[in-house]
């Protein structure tokens, strides 16, 4: 069948995207645990052995769920990274967004926050993939700021570092739900704290 | 039986202690998955019902242990906090023992792991009572630091909690399991940033 046909088959690409979108979907309305490949599969109208030649077993449509996940928090700190502002205010913007996004996603909806556990245990690659692309973009803001004289000559990696480690209570599933009942410091006063310290200058020694 | 006996009975106190003592010796050694009252009390050579007059559960027990090993923190951060030195190196110090006493109880030795997981899921009284001690004695020392000129002013006890929260990583169990693999920062470049927002004078807003 050619690409001008007039029901053209879903290359594989998009046929991988529907997957994963559905079986997010699934995770989020039936949940997680309950959700199998068959259901994925009849929900898209496909055989389960479709599935499999995309993915070997649920646990990688999983993988690939909370890749999507995170992938899309990534992508709007990004944008803030990229945007109009000094380099306070875009870090300022990016923790705040992070919690956001991750608060919307894996503690407001605890049927994801499962999905997340689960992958937690079995995925640490891609949680260290996230860490590491939050820390370039924390960086390359440091980086600018020091360079506009806003924050004190410093190691912009170990200080982004220290950002998003001092910030982990506002980003890390588990400990959102752990401290839901500690609602102070706020994300927005732990951001100030560490303004304050990258005003001063405190992330120079390499320790 | 009086006070004077040659073998006087242990009083209640002592027998709790001991009970409190020998499941901590146990689920080091054994495991607390695998620690039984009955084992506790063929340990002490006593009836599990001795056992049940103290406590109503393993859960109980448990509890106690985990209290008792983090009243060891409290106690060591407390000398800390009245000891000699600047309001900086003592909570220099508070933290760097707060870190390698932990891993010392919980990393190291993954058996006590599984039991404060455990422990976790059911009591976070004990723990939230555990955080309310180590921000009482973080705010002590701020408090003086401030007197002392070395701190900027600020809400001692805002700054306790984002000190606190700013080294979670370094002091929350399972954290400190799932972030082994990265070792930077350290704690004590993570005490230089926070010292340096302190002398800034951050924690100010009630936000």
């Amino acid at each position: 069948m050619s690409e001008t046909a007039a029901s053209p088959p879903a290359r594989d690409g998009d046929q991988r995207c529907r997957i994963v979108a559905t079986a997010e979907r699934l995770y989020r309305e039936v949940g997680y645990l309950k959700t199998t490949v068959a259901d994925i599969a009849r929900e898209l109208r496909m055989s389960p052995a479709n599935i499999y030649r995309f993915f070997g077993a649920k646990a990688e449509i999983t993988a690939a769920v909370t890749r999507q996940l995170m992938s899309e928090v990534e992508t709007a700190l990004e944008q803030i990274a990229l945007s109009h502002g000094s380099a306070g205010e875009r870090l300022r913007r990016m923790i705040l967004a992070n919690e956001s996004m991750n608060a919307e996603r894996y503690i407001c909806d605890r049927k994801l926050h499962d999905m997340v556990e689960a992958c937690f245990a079995e995925n640490q690659p891609i949680i260290d993939q996230h860490i590491d692309r939050i820390d370039a973009l924390l960086e390359q803001v440091i980086r600018e700021g020091v360079a506009a004289g806003d924050f004190a000559p410093c190691d912009p990696h170990l200080a982004a570092r220290l950002v998003h480690v001092a910030t982990i209570r506002y980003c890390h599933p588990r400990l959102m739900l752990e401290c839901a009942d500690r609602p102070t410091p706020t994300s927005a006063q732990m951001m100030e704290f560490c303004l304050a310290a990258l005003k001063a200058g405190a992330a120079t020694e390499r320790d």
